[in-house]
Order: C-alpha cells, then structure tokens, then sequence
C-alpha cells in the first residue's frame, strides 16, 4: 500500500481519493512486470507466508472484526449481514486453508496453452501471462480479501481490493497478513493493495478514473453494485449477474432421482448463486411428479409458488406472479411452473433466465441434448444438481465467481480466466513474402 | 436489415437514428439462437454463395464503387484514402475468394476445447458457442464489409456493420451480396445487418446505446476512431490499437539475417500495423551492423531518424526527437536508436511500445529467452520478421484485426477468438453433498 495513504476508514476529500486511487493504481501498475515474472514458487511462498500469518495473528483480526460487529450492530444491520460479516476461529482457519489450496494449484503462468509450425518453420506458441492490473470491488465478508488476494497473486496479476465499509477493520487486518507474506517471499507490497477508504468516490474511480491503470474490475455482490459497475465502467469488467437457475424435471425424469436433485438444488444452501430458484414440471409427468417435488419441498421448510396447476397439487402452494419467474429469491422460496415439454422449458428459460446454471432431469438422451444444446447459459446439466456451479466442483480450485458474462470469462472464474496469453514465435530469419 | 429502414445514406434525427438502431440491434438479437444453431454447412453454404453473387454482380458493385470515388475525389479525399475506397475486378475477386477460403476453415462451434471427469463421475465440456451480437465500426475500405460479415457469420454471431459514410455504395452493393448468400442457405437476413445511416450518432448508439443488444464491439480504423470507442463504449470493445513495432538487433546477431528482417520488417509493406517502426541496434554490434542496417533502408527509399550514435553513421540521417520513438509513422520513416543491450531495448520497448509486435535477432539463445520472456507484447519473435503479424500467416486463416488488449483476445482474432464457451455437464443423479 502506499506509504503515503491514510488509514482506513478516514474520510477524503475527491480530489484527495482521486490521488491516493491514481497512487495505488501507479504503484500497481510498476509492481506487474516484477510480478510477471516472479516464479511459481515465490507466489506460493507468498500464499504459504500468508496462511500462517493468518493463524499466528487469528487474536487479531478476531478483535478488529469485533470491532466491525460492535459499529454494524450500532448501525442495525440485518442478522443476514452480520453473519456474513462475522468472523470466528473456524472462518479463519478456512481462511489460510483456502490459501493453501491456492498454493497447491498448478501455476497457470508460463503454460503453453498451443503450439504448432507454419509450413515456412515458424514455431509458435500461445503462452499464458497476467491479465494485468485487477480492481475488486466487494461488500462485506471479509474473507473475500484473502481469497480475492490469493487468486490475483497466484495468477501473476496486482489487485486493488475494496471492500465494504462494514469490513474494514478485518480487511486491513486481513491484508495486514498477506502483506506479511508478499514480504517474506520478497515480492512487492504493492502486489496486493487494499484501498484505504470506505468513500463510494472511490468505486467510481475505479470504474473509470484509472483507465491505463486497471486492466479489468470485478464486482462481487449484489445486483445494485454489479448494475452501478455496469452503468459506470469504462475498463473491462467480468461481471458476475444474478444467478436465475432453473431445475426441468421432464416426463421422462426418474422420479426419486429427480426428488434427490431438486431439493438439494433447492435447499442445500439457499444463499448461493447457484441454488435454483425456478422448478419447470413437464405436463406428461405431473401425475406422479409434481406432487411429491412439491411435498418434499413444503417438508423441508421451502415456500412455493406455483401457477394453476401447481396450485391445484397442493393447497400450501402460494400463487406465482410474472415476477415470480423473473426472481432471484436466495431464500428458501422457489417458483414452479407447468410447461408443455422441454422446448417450452427452453423457451421459459431464455425468456426470464439470468443464463447462469440450468438443469435437466431427464431419462432420455435426445432430450437431454436438446437442452444442453439450446439452454444458453453458462453452465448446462443433466441429471445434476444445480449447486455443482462452483469453481472447486469443477475441479479448477478456487474461484473469484461465476461469470455470466460471454466475453473472456463464462462460468467459473479461476486462476487460468485471471490470465491473458501472448504469442511467442521462434523463427531462423524467416522474412514474410 | 430492417425493413423500415431508410435508404444508406439519408440524414436522420438523433431520435429516428435510435428507434433503427434499436430495431437492428433486436432483429440481431432475434438471429442469434438461429444462428447458433446453425450446421457448419449452412453457414458456408451462405459464404460460398454471397462468393458467387460477388463475382455474379460484379459490375453492379464496381458502378456503385464508381459512385463512391467520384464523390471522394468531390471532397478531395487524399490519394491513399482514394487507394483503400477504390475497387476493381481484382479486389472485387480477392473478396469472393476471401469468403471461400472463410468457408474452408474448420467450424469453430461445437467444439470440445476441453473436457475431464470428475471423482463424482461428472462428465464436463467446454463447448464453443457463439460470442453473441457483434458490431464492427470500420472506415473506408468496403472489402471489410465482405471480411467482417463473412468471419462473424462462421463463428455464428449476428453482426451489425458500420462502415465509413465515403463506402456507403461500395458496401451496400456487397452487402447485398452476403444477404444473397444467406438467403441461398435459409439463414435469417438479420444475421449481417448494414447501418443504413453515415450519421456518427449511430456510432454513438452502438458503443453506449445498445446494452444487452450488442455484446462486443469491434472498432477497425485509426487512433482517433479507437478512442472514441475506449472512450464512449459501455459494451466490451476488442480493441485495435496502433502497432508502433520494434525489432531490436542484438549483438550476437547474424548480420545477414539482421539486413533481411529490418527491411523487409519495415519496407515489405509499410501500412500495415506490424510493419517496424523503430530499430534498436546493440552498442556491441554498432561497429559491424549499424552501418549496412542503415544504408540498406535508405537505399530502398526509407528516410531514417536516429539519435547521434546513428547519425554518426550517415549523414543523410535526420535527427530523432522523443516523438518519434512513440510514432507508428505506416510510412517509409523508421526511427532507430542505439542501445546498452538486450535490457535497454526491452526498457525502451517497454516504454514507447504500443505491445503489439517486437521482433528479436540474435543468435544467442539465452538473450532471445529474455526478450521474448520479458517483452510484454501481443507477438513477441526471435530471428523473423514482424510483417509476420497476421492471422493468415499465423494460419488461423483470416482475422477481422490484431488485438493488443489483455482481455478475451490478443493477437489475432479469428474466427476461434470471435467464440466464448459454455459448460455441458452430465452426470447420473449426482447431489452436492
């Protein structure tokens, strides 16, 4: 961080932000050829350093997050909030955990992701570097800033982490830690830089005030923040929309493995982006379907709302609204519809979807394909669960979030999406004809 | 194209501009799952057949191209801004056969670009799809209007042309040849769409105006053009920017080579954006090098500024300001510098460059290792010449343009780089635990 900015927290002038951003953004920007070209090991020592500065000061970040709780308390924050904000000996530890599996990842810098020789015996290579200077912007759990940190790190790229005001006091205590382990493995401190205020200007300033600084700005959290970043951004952005899943249970589905996949796509855990929040019921098999799928939800505490037909299953099924399709509950709430088959599931989906993560279960091939070859989102399944939409599911470690975005990164978004590549070409003094 | 839309060419009002717009961009949205969809064979069907009506309407668009050079020369455009508009049996030929070699490349879509199972038995793709609708800004040359439509086409996205307002004829008459080509295959006529206006507010409605109906842009032309859009854009932008080249001559260099790849690196065709611009020339090699490197530019026309060591070396150099190491002249100028060694040349490369593509010679291999590591530029070659920067002669057939940004795609984009992805996974009833 630089030297010259202020402690967190403190209020600043516009001007002054937009000094203190274009100082961060300078000091980042000088830090990304060291880093470019710092070897896997030295990151990893970095991440290693950093887990156990994590748990030799565990005393004291608990005691600043209790400080954040103490002033979100104060300011009446809502119990959701706070529980994402609370940090306790197990948060932490997963915390350097988290780091450590980030270490043993496969470096993705300096791979050869093709090669091949032109008939005139150039031999190129498409190589992967950083993407470059990476700007977070997040709210408020606090372990973001070591996950976030980690992931730029490992990937070769400078970051610019701003979280929410709430978090500050863990934040800095945090990045305090990953200071501490850039130090050790001598890479510079500028690697992972964490802004030193809770004023919005300074979202706006790296939205756009720092072209030429910030390569590419990720939003984590709500639709609010990732709709301002939207509107404002004049760098690239992979933006993680609202995850709108949808589970099509289809006439042929066998039914105990569709009762297995929806209400675990439904109820496992309701807060993450890839929980489903719609239910699509093929008509050929509401019969014997759709009123245990609705059962089993109702049992496990789940509040469904449902059209007509639904409604006429089960008299604790609220009527749906237009809006209902449209929404993101994150909740345990989820909307069900009869549709005439999978092209009407289809339909429904490319019409109120988020294109994030949908699932079909199905006994039939054909069908299936039909749905993973015309569902345009960026995670399909069939017979599978919705909340296998994540990064370490996936077998890529851990990941930054999943993009719904169709430029550069789709899905999710782990150390090779935070890499750009370039091309190198070995030649013996080919000239071009 | 819409079919309420006004003759190319007819001045609108800023309202009237942005209802057309918006139907474009919907008519576009409208084709893309169509196109999607679409076989490999449909969509070379419309190319070989837009092929046929270019060569089968020939005259028709060499009479509207006539049109468009008589109005230039009204407005007394320069003599190379003449060159680019103008058409003749030739390049009218070379755009059929551009279509057909586009029609020849491998189908991007569908392709699994990476798959693996997972210790649950989940089976994941990565699948090629479509990048979604693109809108490409471009300025005089009308064949652009043929390449664009033509590579957008293969990889499956809707495209929404707009060239410059001195083609409007020329591009229109082509244009109707690609609608020709995809009426012939059954493909909507909405998947290549003209603007039908020169008005620049279009341009506007394109960058800011469109969201969530245009998913990247593509700006072809100048800096000023590529400015405007990094300025205005709200949408993703693969960007151009200019390629200020340098090929660095080393000390252990083969002099021989060395003559070969400076002038055919700058004199081959100067107007291109991988032509050099400046030489760096190792002080260790001033003796033997500098000299033949320098005459022989001069001797094929090229004018040459150089700082004192090089104009030490001849008389007929010009002196080189500080303007010039950052000047991308597409012209027969070439600005070359002495330097320390392979670090002041990656130094100077560093900051002057415009990271698009530096060339190396030497046979060192250890000092080739450390400039094509430490050259952060999209194409960074050993021992070849820099005019090497294309997608044909990286045989990715052709290319809508060389990137330097880090983000989605670097180097040349061809029809592979105008694709994103999405996860196919297919499991057995698999729940996350």
């Amino acid at each position: 961080m630089n030297s010259r900015s202020p402690a967190p927290g403190t209020t600043m002038a516009a001007d002054e932000i937009a000094r203190v951003m274009s100082d961060i953004g300078g000091a980042a920007r000088a830090a990304a050829p060291r880093l470019a070209l710092s070897t896997g090991a030295e990151r990893n020592a970095a991440l290693l350093a950093a887990a156990r500065a994590l748990r030799e000061r565990r005393s004291g970040i608990l005691e600043a997050n209790a400080r954040d709780m103490r002033a979100a308390q104060d300011r009446n924050l809502t119990a959701a909030l706070l529980d994402r904000l609370r940090l306790d000996d197990r948060r932490v530890e997963a915390m350097a955990r988290g780091l450590e599996e980030i270490a043993a990842l496969a470096d993705p810098l300096g791979t050869v992701s093709a090669e091949w020789t032109r008939p005139n015996g150039l031999h190129i290579q498409r190589v992967r570097v950083p993407l470059g200077v990476i700007g977070i912007i997040y709210e408020s759990r606090p372990n973001v800033t070591a996950d976030a940190g980690a992931l730029c790190l490992k990937s070769g790229n400078p970051v610019i982490l701003r979280g929410g005001s709430e978090s500050r006091e863990s934040s800095a205590a945090i990045h305090e830690c990953l200071l501490a382990g850039l130090e050790a493995a001598g890479l510079p401190a500028a690697a992972i830089q964490l802004v030193p205020t809770a004023d919005r200007a300074a979202v706006g300033q790296m939205l756009s005030g720092m072209t030429g600084l910030i390569d590419v700005v990720v939003p984590r959290g709500g639709r609010s923040l990732v709709e301002r970043v939207q509107a404002e951004a004049r760098v690239p952005v992979i933006g993680h929309l609202e995850g709108n899943c949808h589970v099509y249970v289809d006439r042929d589905a066998d039914l105990a493995m569709a009762r297995s996949i929806v209400l675990n796509a439904k109820m496992r855990r309701t807060g993450i982006c890839g929980a489903a929040e719609t239910l699509l019921v093929d008509r050929g098999c509401i019969a014997t379907h759709l009123g245990p799928l609705v059962a089993d939800l109702i049992a496990a505490g789940c509040e469904v709302r449902g059209d007509a037909d639904v409604q006429r299953v089960d008299p604790r099924v609220r009527p749906a609204t237009e809006e209902d399709w449209r929404t993101e509950y994150l909740d345990a709430v989820i909307a069900v519809r009869v549709v005439a088959g999978v092209d009407e599931a289809i339909e429904h989906i490319g019409r109120y979807g988020s294109a994030h993560t949908e699932s079909i279960v199905t006994r039939n091939a054909r069908t299936a394909d039909r749905f993973l070859g015309r569902v345009d989102s960026a995670i399909v399944l069939h017979n599978a669960s919705t909340q296998f939409a994540d990064g370490g599911e996936f077998g890529m470690g851990a990941e930054i979030g999943i993009s719904t975005d169709r430029f550069h990164a789709r899905g999710p978004v782990g150390v090779e999406q935070l890499t750009s590549y370039k091309y190198v070409v070995r030649g013996s003094g080919q000239v071009r004809p």
